[in-house]
């Protein structure tokens, strides 16, 4: 594959980012963030056998895959996403056809997010690997950073928890299945519009779910310094996925992610407004719980079920 | 290996920049570049077997080589280093003090250029792969873009040419070589203060020497649609190399990239005040040719030698 006219292929013809000052084509680009905002930047790689396989995901899909998994880190950051490098490492075997489709992937994403690719990097290597830096910006006070919950907030979540973890089952057992649960791993949608939300509120502790909502909510406990506790029967599960046994549902609510749906904390004041936002954009939102002071030196995050609160850790829940 | 302990260890106690509003411990990074300047982003990956090799190379070095060959790229553009990314793909028989070192290497080397790291993705997979995005800021009037060159341009380039590439071989022959050519392939010497002679100057178009002078003038001169002649007399190459034959000598000085010294081109009333400028600052620096007005429909490169023009392409010269 020749870097030159692999290049002229993806380069972009226009940039839809005015602040977009250089794209491709010299040492860098160069980019002037508006004045006033905050420029968020985030990293996340996928890389082939380890992240993702060819043997149930088209090159379209996984170039799909990997910008929304950085654009999901811009929203759960507050912020507007605006561009996006691409790096990749790139086997002999594969052609420029090839990286064309996951280039498209990626492209079809950005159209919709309104971001610009802006430079990149390939070289060769012995396993695909695919590794974007994006950006977004943000006003300062609209930053939504793990820190901000406080106690008595509310925990809310978007959407439908455990759907990609369930859906990656099923393409393990069957590689071309093709159901909402299949294809939200495989081209997961995202909370794009909850920007929107996010910037007529006064705070919000803020984490998109992408390894598990246990493990999300326990890094917004432990940088707010609270107690977070759940309630099992107020998990949002699609109706599809309820013939499963409650263990299987409440595993796959509480651990597989990749969702790229969002949990937070909001203030009990706002919890009404946020509602009539979410309902205002079509985002699913829901109560799950609510937030506490520490009871001990260390933050804990409580499932609370049958009566009984269980202490939920990054990997799962105890039963006693 | 732990992403967790592991991202502890590397996590940065403080920051130097100022303007890293949020570093490690969210889902990005956020900064707020200072008012008036640009943003210039670079990206630049290492691949072992591929771009280096661990027989003659410490992981402490690869770390050094990755983030300066990203530098070199900000350095190039005119701008000051600000903050890195590092985007890791780490083979399992890779301990954690291995990637400590590989850290230790960037850190040194980020100390003396005053730069953050500010976050980045550690993934699994067969080959070891580091891949850094590094940022700098830029006064839009000091941007050194490859366009910038006019015909009667004089064109020089800093220190000597071919070094790191004659080193490279050398080192390919005994790998415990150590000379100044074996370190200048390992840990390259950046040329960080050339970004305040080119902040007293007007205009300059500037290249880093990432890819051998032949490919880097070729790029000029197309970005500018101009032609380019250089003197294969003038091109300045180290006494210890002058043992090799002419057209050795030649190659490396010509096609043996990852020197990152500096190539470009400056208008003949400059020229002075640059070189009094470099001198200043240490940076050895030396007039090689001079730029001119395109004679056909395509711009050129071309080597004197002999009292005869040969033209010049990216892989080299062709004798006539």
């Amino acid at each position: 594959m020749k870097e030159r006219e692999w290049l002229q292929a993806i380069k972009p013809k226009s940039y839809r980012q005015p602040s977009v000052i250089k794209g491709f084509g010299d040492d860098g680009a160069v980019i002037k963030p508006p004045v006033g905002h905050e420029l968020v930047i985030v990293t996340d790689a996928m890389v082939e056998d380890v992240h993702f396989s060819l043997d149930y995901m088209s090159l379209y899909e996984v170039g799909y895959r990997v910008l929304a998994a950085n654009i999901s880190d811009l929203i759960a950051m507050g912020s507007r996403p605006l561009y996006y490098l691409v790096s990749l490492t790139v086997p002999s075997h594969y052609q420029v056809q090839d990286m064309t489709l996951l280039y498209e992937g990626m492209g079809e994403l950005a159209k919709e997010a309104h971001m610009d690719l802006i430079g990149g990097d390939t070289t060769g290597g012995s396993q695909l690997m695919i590794s974007i830096t994006a950006y977004g910006s943000v006003l300062p006070q609209y930053k939504r950073l793990r820190q901000h919950a406080k106690p008595k907030d509310i925990v809310f979540t978007t959407g439908y928890l455990g759907e990609a973890g369930y859906g990656f089952d099923l393409l393990q057992k069957n590689p071309s299945h093709s159901n909402r649960f299949a294809n939200q791993h495989k081209q997961p949608k995202l909370r794009l519009a909850f920007t929107y939300v996010s910037e007529n509120l006064t705070r919000l502790a803020l984490n998109d779910i992408s390894d598990g909502i246990a493990t999300e909510l326990n890094e917004l406990a432990e940088a707010s310094q609270v107690n977070i506790t759940i309630e099992a029967d107020a998990l949002p599960i699609h109706p599809d996925m309820q013939h499963l046994s409650k263990n299987k549902q409440l595993k796959y609510a509480l651990t597989a992610g990749e969702d790229f749906e969002l949990v937070g904390t909001c203030s009990n004041e706002e919890w009404n407004k946020l509602e009539d936002l979410c309902n205002t954009y079509s985002i699913p939102v829901k109560r799950i719980g609510t937030v506490s002071s520490m009871t001990s030196s260390t933050p804990q995050v409580f499932l609370y079920q049958n009566n009984q609160a269980h202490l939920l850790t990054s990997s799962g829940y105890e039963h006693q």
